[in-house]
């Protein structure tokens, strides 16, 4: 079993992508402007452990503003030893080499490592777990560790890290002596278990194990929940509480409201929420894979899929993003999916989308569902990729789906709180990880195909090198060419996935015998047997289902609109290409099945990739019969129809596309259905 | 000037309308079923200022729930002389005497009257403003001893309260040594405005102005808000704050963000901002009427009707009531009006539009417009009368426009924040006082008639005595009759409403003269000059609209619903009438205008009050097209047209009228627009 932070290694990008180009860019300019706010920030030279200006700013009790400089450091050294391999850079490969430097410098006589607690409060190791992301600082630091030594072949991050998790492994566990705590912020779970499964530590899949299973335990220390008795330890009132906190004791904030078997809907932050059942999915592929045994391995299996199916089904925009609530940052009731802070809330945090991706490649791993890769692909062409300008220089926190006045559409150059540019980068640095999963199982070698582009992927078997390269146009259009080797007496079987937006149509060229000896389509894969493809080892799949199409929101969701669609692409609507437009779309209304659709394929001057507009007709919403206040009875009138006028032309871009053209920042992407 | 608690003794209600009917079982039933809850729940006692168990009850930070036992008995008190006059009951006049006699002997030494801070927390008084209602139960104490002492014709009840608000009154203010403090809850200064129109008290008076003018002052204490002064004096971390703040400093909660006059939308918990609003109204209709001068009077009176205009066209349900957010009771952003809290909330607490009639009856005094009487009978009749089982022996504190598993529809008997069921009483007690204001304005007489019932009035001018009589069978039937009485020489002019959902159509009869010398109706009021009135001392107005119509809510609210109303009643459908009915009506959907609505009468036969039910045809919205995930992309589907099936037959019942009728607690204000 390996990660995907490390099969990436395999896999080739190939031809002329969007994937490839946002890798490109990522490598040539992102990781350099990244750099750059780490060197005007303080966060750069932070580990060499003098006192920052910043470190006095207590305006935000319980986090500082510079508590996760830890994690943006190694979330951007993770990034970077990716890309060092396909896309050496000597500025980079030195700012890695210094950063690593002052880790291992920083580190204490006994192991630990962490800014705040060694610089600002040396006094206040371990005594907020629920808020001070120490663990999760750490689990960062475990990955950027193992990218590093993946990268540069030795041990010089590796090393203070597993020192630093002996110590965590003394500090928490079931002992009486330890500490029964589980992360604030989940993320250090799936780092010890990459930790494992690269170098065999014993500690890190212990501690995980633990930090899943005790988590939400009601009377794991002395016969408290955790967080209820370390607050009390700080001699903290109990209604002293963060402000993502809507109440006192709400610790369904961060997942710990009830031990993880027994939550019965996806509740709170998301980013946490995501990266916890991640680690539980890395788990069960690991007892899969027979790397290590689960207690109750079943009710894991189907608290992932309770989970994830009232996330996919009742809680996630059609973009992939998932949390409509600001406060928590993340979910809120089932089918409440407003599009905008104007209407009620909509966050969508880039990282919650990256994370998706993340649970989705362990789920295939488990199961092999499309379900699983149709939401990992929507994740990445949509809430993912709408994350970073197309300069590569920008980005997003919060992906809404319709602006407003006070929250236009946009991107920042840097966060306080960066979590996101960096995450993004670390993505695309090992996205050749998400492609496909391949492999020996029994004898016979397999390949998954999950996401359509144009790439390589090589690998070992007992009987030698395979290697399968796929070439296409997508996320435009759906053909997509095979060319398989393999060496002789091989048996290779290759599934390929059918998105349920095709509704499965889709041609096989050469195509199957008349008559397959098994039934070739089953959970949204498409078998080809090894008969077939070595009889075959051209072979190409055209899916149909890139034209454009309208969805419609749940009506529970009670958003009378529709969105428009194409292959995995999700459209929006913005003033750079609407000028008409002054009310953010909040009026505009448009017509499926009436107005037609026109495609228009364009290229993006600045990068060459290719993309695809649509035009279509739309009308304004008149508002004249909705005087405010005419019958002084709240906002309602007398019935009647709703009047559309002024109809126009009206351009949709990819949701991604989107604020890299100027304009006003007006954009939304779920138009009223006239 | 005098306040609607003082001027209903000049109404007398006649016939047998709802009102008359609503009003006869509070006197009867209601108010001895909440003395026996009093008896019950250890508030009938409270004031023997002996230990009772539920003072240890701390499970609600900061606010015990004891905290509002005062303001319970003084709105019981003040509701039950009210209807003593008209309702004599010996068993209610004892009780009153009895409570009023532990209330004198519990006030302290120097005039303190508290029940908490007098047997709970002795050493706490004055401490926490923001949050521990002491100013707001004195307030109701105040009321309730005004009320008592028009009934009984006694100061037993006033003269502690006077000596109370003196040491308030040493307390509070500009001076260096007092507290720059304003009530956390507001009704203080209603009250102490009562107290001084009734007895010239000029602390009250002085005291109100304080604290209205002084609310919200950033630098007030010691250059710090108040709020966060006494909290650091209480040496609270600044991130310790009620369940009702949604963060540390939300002073919107209680209408402290901002100075009242720098208020630009109406926010926080909307009991509180009513209050406050009417303490404002107060003090504009007492410059008003020459009682007392008030500084900037402009922009406060723009003020009021820039925060009632964002309440009434923005954030008011079409039952009248206010507040979409559970957490802190109170507004949402504009146009959030989810119906349920399975859709994201709707709380329409009782009192809320129990003080929005407060308020209106105010803005009627200052500024003759039908658009608050619009309201005012909005909310009497339907957010506030559906407040109360007809039997008279249950209430709400919620009133949502939708059930849901979670929150059906029904009522309880009792509440242990139990604001309520008392204000109920109280309003419907001193209801005379809103049907109308009269008095004479230069020598000339005026009625301006706000409310339609059967009911008489009879008050004095310096010519003798007026009196007006109307008789109608409103709300069910737009006509009418109005009889005057008057002195020889009284030249009076009468005020007709004419509601705006009639569209003005009426017809008066004796008509108007053909080319009347004056525009006979300007802002939703008809005048009748005393010429004609003298002429036809009986005339009859005939409104027209009272035939079923069907509401739309504005777009931006995003409920693609309709509501049916009939004259000034909202009606919903429940399941006890159309027992079919399995989910809430949430997937029930109406087709206005192409499905025809019939009416039919009928009578309750416990109170033998009649009442209208609106038949029409219902369907069913089909969710087979939606089986959740089925795109594995969020709860979308492909597009086409919602599928409507399963005709039936739906009964629609008055809003005031659900849950009295049994069936399994399923109702719905708002049903789908087919």
């Amino acid at each position: 079993m390996a990660h995907p932070q490390v099969t990436f290694r395999n896999t080739t990008f190939t031809g002329n992508s969007i994937l490839v180009s946002r890798r490109n860019t990522v490598a040539s300019t992102t990781l350099k402007a990244q750099l750059e706010q780490f060197k005007t920030t303080g966060r750069y030279t932070c580990f060499e452990l003098k006192w920052h200006p910043t470190y006095d700013d207590h305006s935000m009790w319980p986090v500082p503003k510079h508590l996760f400089w830890d994690s943006d450091l190694a979330k951007w050294i993770e990034g970077a030893c990716y890309f060092l391999e396909s896309h050496y850079d000597e500025e980079i490969d030195d700012a890695v080499r210094y950063i690593v430097k002052t880790i291992r410098s920083a580190q204490q006589e006994d192991g630990y490592l962490n800014l705040h607690y060694t610089v600002v409060d040396p006094k206040g190791r371990w005594s907020n777990i629920r808020d001070m992301h120490e663990l999760y600082n750490c689990g960062h630091l475990i990955e950027a560790a193992l990218a590093h030594r993946n990268y540069y072949k030795n041990n010089d991050l590796l090393e203070p890290l597993i020192k630093y998790v002996s110590l965590i492994s003394n500090v928490f566990g079931p002992e009486n002596d330890k500490l029964h705590a589980y992360p604030g912020h989940p993320e250090i779970e799936m780092a010890l278990l990459r930790l494992y499964v690269e170098t065999g530590n014993e500690d890190a899949y212990r501690l995980t194990r633990y930090f899943v299973e005790e988590r939400g335990n009601s009377t794991g220390q002395d016969g408290k929940l955790y967080y209820d008795w370390e607050a009390e330890k700080r001699q903290e009132s109990p209604w002293k509480r963060p402000s993502h906190y809507p109440e006192a004791g709400a610790h369904w904030y961060n997942q710990a409201h009830a031990p993880i078997l027994e939550q019965q809907t996806i509740e709170g932050h998301s980013v946490r929420a995501l990266y916890l059942l991640t680690a539980v999915a890395d788990l069960l592929c690991m007892e899969k894979r027979g790397l290590a045994p689960m207690n109750k391995s079943s009710e894991w299996l189907a608290t992932l899929h309770r989970l994830w199916d009232n996330m996919v089904d009742k809680k996630m925009y059609v973009t992939g993003g998932i949390g409509a609530i600001k406060q928590w940052e993340g979910f809120g009731i089932d089918y409440f999916l407003p599009q905008s802070t104007d209407e009620g809330g909509c966050y969508s945090e880039t990282c919650a989308s990256i994370a998706i991706m993340f649970l989705a490649e362990r789920l295939l791993a488990i199961d092999l569902d499309g379900r699983y890769g149709d939401v990992m692909e929507l994740c990445l062409y949509n809430n993912v990729m709408t994350a970073m300008s197309l300069d590569g220089k920008s980005f997003t926190y919060v992906n809404q789906l319709g602006s407003s006045e006070a929250d236009k559409s946009g991107r920042e150059d840097w966060f306080w709180c960066a979590c996101c540019p960096p995450n993004y980068s670390r993505l695309f640095g090992s996205l050749g990880g998400y492609l496909w999963h391949y492999g020996e199982d029994q004898g016979e070698t397999y390949i998954n195909v999950h996401l359509y582009t144009s790439a390589r992927v090589v690998f070992q078997t007992t009987h030698g090198t395979v290697e399968l390269e796929q070439q296409s146009h997508w996320p435009w259009d759906g053909t997509v060419s095979f060319t398989l080797q393999q060496p002789k007496d091989t048996r290779t079987t290759v599934r390929l996935r059918i998105p349920a937006w095709t509704n499965s149509t889709f041609t096989l060229d050469p195509p199957l015998p008349e008559k397959p000896k098994y039934n070739p389509i089953s959970k949204g894969y498409l078998t080809l047997s090894p008969d077939y493809v070595a009889a075959n080892p051209n072979f190409t799949l055209k899916l149909m289902g890139f034209t454009p199409r309208w969805l419609e929101p749940h009506p529970y969701t009670s958003q009378n609109t529709v969105f428009l669609a194409r292959g995995p692409i999700i459209y929006c609507a913005e003033d750079a290409q609407n000028p008409w437009e002054t009310n953010h779309f909040k009026d505009v209304a448009v017509k499926p099945g009436q107005a037609a659709v026109r495609e228009e394929s364009r290229v993006w001057e600045p990068t060459g990739e290719s993309y695809i507009t649509l035009h279509t007709k739309a009308w304004t919403r008149s508002l004249r019969a909705w005087k405010d206040g005419q019958l002084g009875t709240g906002p309602v009138r007398e019935g009647g129809e709703v009047e559309l006028v002024d109809e126009r032309d009206i351009v949709f871009v990819p949701y991604y596309f989107r604020a890299n053209s100027g304009g006003k920042g007006h954009m939304r992407v779920g138009l009223i259905k006239g």
